[in-house]
């Protein structure tokens, strides 16, 4: 009896241990079930407004599929005759865009020669007419000439390239400091007459003051960029597509975009440098990308 | 000193419910700090896995910024001389582009007309151009034109969405339901010559059989559907913009896709139907979607 009450401190810590445990693993199990609520995905805390804001990376599962039901359902409906050709004709179209668009590559090397800026509007014009969901249309476009702001970009962007390159590499850092130097300086950001930086509206505001998520604004938004490099293709001009995401909400501050926009898109603009060059690569043949059922 | 003895059980306890306590808010504090890891977009339980893949949404904390820089950093450069025009020209061809891209509507009335597949074919491949995360080019077009698989996707997505339509509205449900039965049944998922699904690939499989993540998976696919649409409105074809995410798995199982292709968008491709309408609606302008710095 007395072995026993000497031991009834030990057997309750030993309880204590196994309440622990069972309750720690019951709050593990909970945290699953509610996934996306508090997933952010941008952890640099560079701006409190964006860390915040989660709106674009709430649950899929109440979205149109149909991007055009949302807005339109209410509005009249007029006929639509759209451009038509003969087989022939098709057949020679489309094989000259895809030659056309072929002929495109991300060029890094770009010329300080001005760009008419009337080009560049109907450039963006063209990506302005992209489908969007619910037709919202959640893009907006920052045409930056000014010298000024450009040199500010490039050293937000550089600063951050640095950054992630150094922490990336580590042992392998000394090794090739040369090659890897071009990776993260990025003189066309000062070079090129333009940099296009594209944002993704990642919510409107009602008149009642809410949030409306924009859903699917980053795939419309993308798609709307791949509408800009091909009309900047069809012009002659050139452009590297680049996603500095970690730069964003500086880059936002720095362009006085509101919260709501996030950058999707960086892509410097003009005319390839007379001495430019591109890595030698190849594309996947038609037969690689596609499957005809 | 008996009723010290006493009380050194419930004393003890008590230290068992303080120690838990701070385990379990130790626990929880912990969850945030990794808190895309476990997060998973689509909770239906449809293919397991689709489930279990969680590689499209890990952090972007690490990717390069430059897509370019991955796997071209080692190709040897060669000279580029891309295509060049007078400012005249510029202006006519970058006012042309924009005239015939707005001229794009997305169309749900579509002719089962049969289109040349060679057309189709180019315009893929116009679309396979597209610039994309160290260039891993990480889509696949599945091109369905088979009567009976397009008529088993139509099932597909027509039961996903009337769930959907049926679920969102709720007691607005019987107000109006000859409108929200156009919104469900997708007719020209049957009559429309071509089906275009198009995948993205989340991952690669490297040699050593581990996945390799696919940055920036989605915003290339998406980019490379712009370059589809545009491609498609220059050879005089319609289609319409569709997501149906919800049935990306039976629709991937349906086409006997492997677990790393995802559905980004469902196109279906054709001629414009003779009487086919659009909404009424107009675009935002250039002022409304541009800023000058």
């Amino acid at each position: 009896m007395a072995l026993f009450s000497s031991l009834t401190p030990v057997f309750l810590a030993l309880l204590c241990v196994v309440i622990a445990a069972i309750i720690r693993s019951f709050s593990r199990r909970k945290e699953p079930s509610k996934p996306d609520s508090k997933a952010t995905r941008e952890v640099r805390p560079w701006v409190d407004e964006d860390l915040q804001d989660n709106t674009e990376i709430s649950s899929r599962d109440n979205e149109d599929d149909d991007w055009a039901d949302g807005s339109e359902a209410d509005l009249p409906h007029v006929p639509y005759s759209p451009a038509r050709y003969t087989v022939e004709e098709m057949l020679e179209r489309s094989q000259h865009f895809y030659t056309m668009m072929n002929q495109r590559r991300s060029v890094r090397f770009i010329s300080p020669e001005p760009v008419p800026r009337a080009v560049v509007e109907n450039v963006i014009r063209a990506a302005g007419t992209a489908p969007s969901g619910a037709h919202t249309e959640p893009w907006t476009f920052v045409v930056v000439s000014d010298s000024e702001t450009k040199r500010k970009i490039r050293e937000i962007v550089e600063e951050e390239e640095e950054i992630n390159y150094k922490q990336r590499m580590g042992d392998k850092w000394v090794r090739d400091l040369q090659r890897l130097r071009t990776n993260w300086v990025k003189e066309y950001l000062d070079v090129a007459p333009y940099l296009i930086l594209v944002f993704k509206q990642t919510y409107g505001i009602l008149s009642s003051g809410k949030k409306k998520t924009h859903y699917y604004n980053e795939i419309s938004v993308s798609i709307s960029c791949g509408l800009l490099l091909a009309a900047l293709q069809n012009a002659g001009l050139v452009t590297v597509t680049t996603t500095p995401l970690n730069c964003g909400p500086q880059l936002r501050l720095l362009l006085n975009r509101p919260a709501n926009e996030k950058l999707l898109m960086l892509l410097p603009v003009g005319f390839a440098a007379t001495d430019a060059t591109v890595p030698d690569l190849t594309r996947k043949s038609l037969e690689d990308i596609t499957v005809f059922v």
